[in-house]
């Protein structure tokens, strides 16, 4: 750890415990040296570092001061913890963003992709239906096929969740660019900036930058690789702060693969009715489930229309053809409307194609092949990561969806690890990426959503080795990192 | 105009002139009862009103105090005036809504529509291009294509800048769902909640949204029918006020239909880069031009990679395609990441198809068919405005595009004549639509994108009855509206 790290974790220890109270100024430069014998530009990243952690907050020719956002932190020292809206922004994007840009080179082996193989979906049969349909879409369906979107998809959307269960009125379905601008649209519907919203940790990076994007406060919630969200720590954030709405993943989350049980579902919406709160429900891995039938989400146990349920086509038959939905309950309305003023609609011919796909190409027929593929890709992979991965390696087993969680017994600095796996023609997807605090240093993200083959075997064993080599992460040695797991 | 109405204006004007400062404390419900001799219910609503025009502001347990908003309208008391960032929020959207809400009725003349007849475009051509090309989409194209888009397609569109003589590298092209979520994701990319953001009265709707729901501030430059943007209005505001982007249409203006000369938009250019602001430049019709070349956008004069010049296919070729492009110059990279987080990539087939499109279709021969289709379209609205509309009437005659901007010589409440429209199965777009202050209630854009038939020549005569029934707006009265056009 650097100087000016450990400077930062001194005080941020100090600001956690109350002693520097929100709203206080911060010690002046002059003392800090006086006091830790540092130099200017020690104190200087030091308070930086604090600034992108939320801490701090910088007043122009006024100096420092202990930032609202660090009350969360002080009221309850463990977790959840604030998040810092605006000061992580570049920091979380730009870790996101350089993962992802690392995974769009066709040659790297794709542990680190969010996307299953794109060879098991169904492409030709698709390219089929919308071929066909696009020549019979009326000129008019341009102003018809406006938000909600089109009614021949919406139908189909609702029929599949009679299939598990769930009436759903067509009319709450609202069609976007996939499952991503639905979860930006209900953030956008139910919160105004500076409002908190609670999230997992580790959780899908895109609800991070959301609300760094639409400057809002994030309570981190507690999310244990075997039995899912802390629902004790998730109440407690209830009680003490002022949470505006929650994006949970509650069906094999991203990154852990945890599901949430039928109780806890049940649970997790009765405690959020008690405090009027809205759930954003992110289920876009719901329908790759190993098990018979689909682990029912939140949604179905919602009698108030205070679940926004988000899925989408894009884990599960056409990636690139960016369709998903929210079934918003009874913000549906302003969720069109949202969506009416950013992107107007989502395009059409892609709806109507998607529509006659998913009532002749055979959806369900296409989804008992790939759960099966992925079951058996799940088996290569945590046959491999027996085989290559250094002793007391933990990993996640997950019931569906394609995604293993990975901790190292000791810590490492998972982007290092990151960037070496680069370099030797891999991706990964680092801890980091999946916390406001830049936590879970010593884990990592696998995606078995690619067919196994000789060279991802391979991929492990080199990972296996870099894993050796891999320094342990700047951040987590004496003084604790701001969010803590378990 | 209703007793509250009144009061409300009246109370306005002491705001705009200064007499209320800044910060200032309303008077009570009891001082106001007593003066002007009303029920509390009158003032209660009185001040609903300036709420929601963004003058006052409730401060909870305390009253009513004149919001920072007002500053602007103080020191500025003619124009521009500043907008109320969140206060007017409901109030637009729910008028713009409503209007593209009753365009959304098949048996309706679509006056009011913000688009061409989708007869007009080659759509069985286009499916093919979308069919054929669709079956050869690589897979692996879902990671490839991420923004900033479809390479086939950013090239045919860099084409088309260089047939205007614009050298547009490809690489500052991010592909957008239409050229709405450009311009959304442009705003983004430049501004802060809070910032000043200048643009056109009357104007595009879409801008007013966006500035409400990013919770901006908007100051309002006058257009001329004729002339288009006063550039003396805009150095006076970017002198005074912290300008931080301009959203500006400069070719056939929505909704007046003008476009700037080659030195308004030169000047234009010089302008912002003396105060070293970017231009958010909206240029949906520019292919849409009756002269022979397609007037040079703004862009063409900048050096410096400040102007974002959005576009799209959505009124020149594929309406429901939803695909939209910016040259985003230096803030590309912005703006691409901005894309990534909300919407991830455009729809890949579509994009595909575009291309294939762009490369094999005819887009050219398409395009003059168009153009001179609109023109002769023109001619007989303008014929029917002549014969139908009261004597007095002044519209515009614009060079390209579909719009022609209305205004009725007497005071007439626009709003009520788009409800009577309505009724009789026509639609219009009313004035107050354009602006933040919801000025222009005697204008009413009209749209002759149609293919011209007696049904919509009825449409213009029944229009020109009820516009002689329509009652003068309510807050056209004594007191002067919050923004004057010339």
């Amino acid at each position: 750890m650097t100087r000016y790290e450990v400077l930062a974790n001194t005080m941020a220890a100090q600001i956690r415990s109350g002693s520097l109270k929100v709203g206080a100024r911060m010690p002046s430069l002059r003392q800090i040296i006086a006091q830790h014998g540092v130099s200017q530009s020690t104190v200087f990243r030091a308070y930086y570092l604090l600034e992108e952690w939320g801490l701090i907050r910088a007043q122009e020719r006024s100096g420092y001061y202990v930032a609202p956002g660090a009350a969360v932190a002080q009221s309850h020292a463990q977790r959840p913890v604030a998040a810092p809206a605006e000061p992580a922004k570049v920091d979380i994007s730009n870790l996101v963003f350089s993962v992802l840009e690392a995974a769009k080179h066709p040659g790297i082996v794709p542990l680190g992709s969010a996307f299953p193989s794109p060879l098991l979906f169904p492409l030709q049969r698709l390219a089929r239906s919308l071929g066909q349909s696009v020549r019979f879409v009326s000129p008019w369906s341009t102003v018809a096929d406006l938000p909600p979107g089109n009614e021949a998809l919406r139908s189909q959307i609702a029929l599949r969740y009679l299939g598990m269960g769930i009436a759903q009125p067509a009319e709450e379905l609202v069609v976007t660019n996939g499952a991503l601008e639905a979860l930006n649209l209900c953030l956008m519907a139910v919160t105004r900036p500076g409002d908190v919203v609670a999230i997992e940790s580790p959780g899908f990076y895109a609800a991070l930058q959301a609300i760094e994007r639409l400057d809002l406060r994030a309570v981190e919630i507690p999310v244990d690789p075997r039995s899912g969200l802390d629902l004790d720590a998730l109440e407690q954030a209830l009680k003490n702060y002022p949470v505006r709405a929650c994006w949970f993943m509650t069906n094999f989350q991203n990154p852990t693969g945890v599901t949430l049980t039928v109780e806890k579902k049940r649970a997790l919406v009765d405690l959020l009715d008690r405090h009027d709160v809205p759930l954003i429900e992110d289920d876009v891995y719901g329908e790759l489930h190993f098990q018979a039938d689909y682990p029912l989400p939140a949604r179905a146990f919602d009698k108030r229309g205070m679940v926004m349920h988000c899925s989408s086509f894009s884990k599960t038959l056409a990636p690139g053809y960016r369709i998903g939905w929210v079934a918003a309950g009874k913000f549906a309305d302003k969720v069109q409307k949202l969506k009416l003023m950013t992107t107007l609609s989502s395009s059409i011919p892609v709806q109507t194609g998607l529509a006659d796909y998913l009532q002749h190409g055979g959806y369900d027929r296409h989804l008992r092949k790939l759960r099966s593929a992925l079951l058996a890709q799940l088996a290569s992979m945590d046959a491999a990561i027996r085989r290559w991965m250094p002793p007391g390696v933990k990993w996640t087993r997950p019931d569906g969806g394609y995604f293993i969680w990975l901790e190292f017994p000791e810590p490492i600095d998972a982007m290092e690890l990151h960037r070496l796996a680069i370099e030797h023609g891999i991706s990964v997807a680092p801890g980091p990426m999946f916390s406001v605090s830049h936590a879970f240093e010593n884990c990592i993200r696998l995606n078995f959503g690619h067919p196994w083959n000789a060279k991802i075997d391979d991929a492990l064993r080199v990972l296996g080795q870099l894993v050796r080599q891999v320094p342990a992460a700047p951040t987590s040695a004496s003084v604790s990192a701001p969010v803590k797991r378990r």
